[in-house]
């Protein structure tokens, strides 16, 4: 084993993601310094912002650089160690990256305890994607019981998270998804309300009929369409969490069209990334491992087998082939 | 004096609003009931709110109805009272409607000092416009000493009062308004630190080079592509006080396009209608009027002369003919 695979960025995407902006490399194993550590990563997260990476365009993050390992979370075991705080055999959350090794200083890891949920999970509903479902819905919708929010990508992973909180919270639930299938899902495992499927062709009709007392959250995750419908039926002094455009990632801009809603409804939107507050993270991931435990809170996930297959599993996200978190298993 | 006139919606534009939208009409003054009093309106303000309540349509305020007096806020004298809390002679800001004449029972009444400032200001940037600018700049932007505001319809008469409020907080104030008559008004008269004229046709690259460190907060009156630009050049974390969409009064509706940047900047944006915070206006209107008696807060009027004058005045203010705040003369 002193080598292992890693997937670079070959060139940048002008459009649609396509198999030729990857490549698979063979690299060495480094020595480790002192300070430093190296994991074998278990799995590999894949989510939507790593397509906004891929641009060099100007946003909250650098450009994912070319030719370097691509960026993405990872939960992995310490194989060797020179660092004090971390011994073999322990487990880590880490940005270890589109690879089957990752060396670290020990910058930004969270340990695991891999006893209460499944290690996968501290990619999904017990890490970032929920995390950031914890943070807009308590953060900046704060809906109280009784009232109704409206997610997009509702069988995704952050989406899945949002609604079942805000059921535990004693809210209605409204979740937007792509297929019978998915909806659902969303309706009879996870326990919305009511799931209104965007394909079936009648957007605003099916939303309508499923909030009849109109929307006073939107938990966005995509963006165009689907947000422009989630605002035409929003309540006076409703409130956004814009959380993602997905649509929008493969380089044409969606326009919102409700922008007079914003006005008329009197809507406060606010656009967040969850790593930027990081001093919830105790609090919400104690709360989210608890739920999972308690098998309050249900997810489910997408699992491809091999680095190998990271970009077709990436491209197949971005056009909502998942079902829910998407992972790319790595031993 | 036992008739008065007044303008009446006579039908609904669909699109752009002409004469034949409203009609004038002579009627009796009616006779006083106990504790109602009459008002000659001596000033009416024409307010671009007005389009939205010509419309059928669902928004925050019931429509206009047809063949009733036009909505509109006034000032004017009291000529007769049955009402123990006025007396002839007083000085009254109303909602008097497209009218020379009022009768009130009283409520939503705000008595007037008319020796502190002149009356016609008690319509502008000592009432609602003025307001309007205070509640957006103070409990929505709330910006610190040398960040960038961006306000459009600058020489307007909210957006005037945004930017010199801005100055007086130390921040730096950028215009945004159409003609070069205007921004050289909004630069050399009212002391804001730059002025893009929208119409000289290099709107994005005018705003970049007037705002070099980025734009940390915009008050919106407008809409379409000038909100497009100040987004384009907002830095993370910038704040929008959403006001006005003039630009899609009309009918036509006008899409945001940088919805992305929403998210990527992480920007909080609020739609407002500043008469539901009422409880905001004592301090503000106070504040507003020592300012503009000390002569530190400036504002320009355009006034049309007679009732009959009203309907072009508004097709005015609609398409920007106005400069400063517009306003009908009726005694």
């Amino acid at each position: 084993m002193n080598t292992y695979q890693r997937i670079v960025l070959a060139s940048r995407p002008q459009a649609e993601v396509k198999p030729e902006h990857f490549r698979l490399e063979t690299v060495a194993v480094p020595e480790l310094a002192d300070g430093q550590l190296l994991i074998r990563n278990h799995y590999l997260s894949l989510d939507p912002y790593m397509r906004g990476r891929m641009n060099d365009a100007r946003s909250y993050a650098a450009p994912q650089a070319l030719g370097e390992t691509m960026i993405g979370g990872t939960v992995g075991e310490v194989v060797a160690s020179r660092h004090p705080s971390f011994a073999p055999g322990e487990f880590v959350a880490a940005m270890g990256g589109w690879a089957e090794m990752a060396v670290s200083d020990g910058a930004g890891l969270r340990k695991l305890d891999a006893s209460g949920v499944p290690l996968s999970a501290h990619l999904g509903v017990v890490g970032m994607p929920g995390m950031t479902a914890w943070y807009g819905l308590n953060r900046i919708l704060d809906l109280q019981p009784g009232q109704t929010v409206c997610v997009s990508a509702a069988s995704g992973a952050v989406g899945s998270a949002v609604g079942q909180l805000a059921k535990l919270r004693g809210c209605r639930a409204i979740g937007i998804a792509g297929g019978q299938e998915k909806c659902d899902h969303v309706v009879r495992e996870l326990g919305f309300d009511a799931c209104v499927d965007y394909k079936a062709g009648n957007l605003r009709a099916d939303l309508k009929a499923a909030a009849p007392d109109g929307i006073d959250g939107i938990f966005e995750n995509v963006g165009g369409e689907v947000f422009d419908a989630a605002l035409a039926r929003t309540n006076p002094f409703a409130r956004v969490a814009l959380c993602g455009m997905i649509a929008g990632y493969d380089g044409a801009d969606i326009p919102m069209r409700n922008v007079r809603l914003l006005l008329a409804n009197r809507i406060t939107l606010r656009g967040f990334i969850v790593t930027e507050h990081l001093d919830c993270w105790p609090e919400g991931l104690a709360e989210l491992g608890a739920l999972v435990a308690a098998g309050r809170l249900k997810y489910r996930e997408t699992v491809s087998q091999g680095l190998a297959s990271a970009p077709e599993a990436f491209m197949g996200l971005l056009k909502g082939r998942n079902f829910g978190k998407q992972l790319v298993k790595l031993v």
